[in-house]
């Protein structure tokens, strides 16, 4: 027996070093076609300089924001021993986090009412890829509200 | 063939701007209700100015130490572009994340001994919802001890 | 009918108090022994003061970085309420997470070619445990790049 699983690649592309790149509608197009009543949906960044986090989509001014204070926090120059010079990318992106489980429903990202998915660009412009898995679940099974 | 994964919501109210509202025995009380053996427990938070984590269980001093120390990463007024004033609580909460997935073990919530799961308010009072997503898995199929 | 998961537990044992451990061999290992071709797999870290991350494996400095980071942004003292002295090692345990799942493709961790899996020691030196499940997937449901 299997799990009715599948796996899905996209392709994101950043045009500055730090940006928050809004990929709902592509994950959104993805599960449409899939057609999965209810289920989870895991999204994975395969780099080490990138994130994906869950935020609003209302008022852009939220996204800058969380960019320009994860500066803040992690300054670009700050002693590293890295040599490269992006370890502040590196140290962003274990704080946000390369991976996060998101419900569907009715075919969609049953995401809260303001939010977005952010690919979140640390050490860009570069071309990036976003893993995406779609677990089917039974419709029947709504537990309800408690 | 669809995976036995259900779906609830849970309420959670806070009553003050920033909270940890410890939500493990709600969570329990639904696994023991639905009665799954082993499995998975995806927990969701469906808001932009709030989180979930999962810390010490013991002493609420680790709780106000978590809150106060984030209020110092990302104090509230901070020249942040955002006109609501809530940019802190959304920062917050793309640093300590929207979505965890936990282990089911004997119909329970099988956490460490000193772990408890935590609603994390950034910017209440509110009413909030905490969606909770149980997988079921094949009780005999434990790898044991590496 | 139920889920084809299995459980494992993996021993960790930290040298010093903060330590980044590379566990990418070991849950590699269980994997290959699994034999699961196509899924994914959930890591669990069952402590208060521990996290799980995924990041850079190429130069060391980095996770030295990442370290060294942390520790300034939430110092050892830093007059915490929590009487244990080691209320940094929870704050940290909540902004890097205990949970993250990652895919598993043609039988092992499908990872990015630079990263890898870190177990987080804030409070050690100790023997920790990692919780590791696997949900294996139909290898035939590849979706494809989009």
């Amino acid at each position: 027996m299997m799990l009715p699983m599948q796996r899905f690649t996209l392709q994101v592309r950043s045009r500055s070093r730090e940006e928050l790149i809004d990929v709902t509608r592509d994950v959104q197009s993805l599960l449409l076609r899939v057609g999965v009543a209810r289920g989870l949906c895991t999204l994975f960044v395969p780099h080490t300089t990138a994130a994906i986090t869950v935020n609003e989509n209302a008022d852009p001014d939220v996204q800058r924001d969380l960019l320009e204070h994860l500066r803040r926090l992690v300054p670009r120059d700050s002693g590293y021993a890295h040599a490269e010079g992006n370890s502040d990318a590196h140290i962003k992106s274990s704080l946000v986090g390369v991976s996060v489980t998101l419900p569907v429903e009715g075919g969609k990202l049953a995401l809260g009412t303001w939010q977005g998915v952010y690919f979140c660009e640390f050490d860009g412009p570069r071309l990036r890829r976003l893993d995406v898995f779609v677990i089917a679940a039974d419709p029947e099974s709504d537990g309800g509200l408690r």
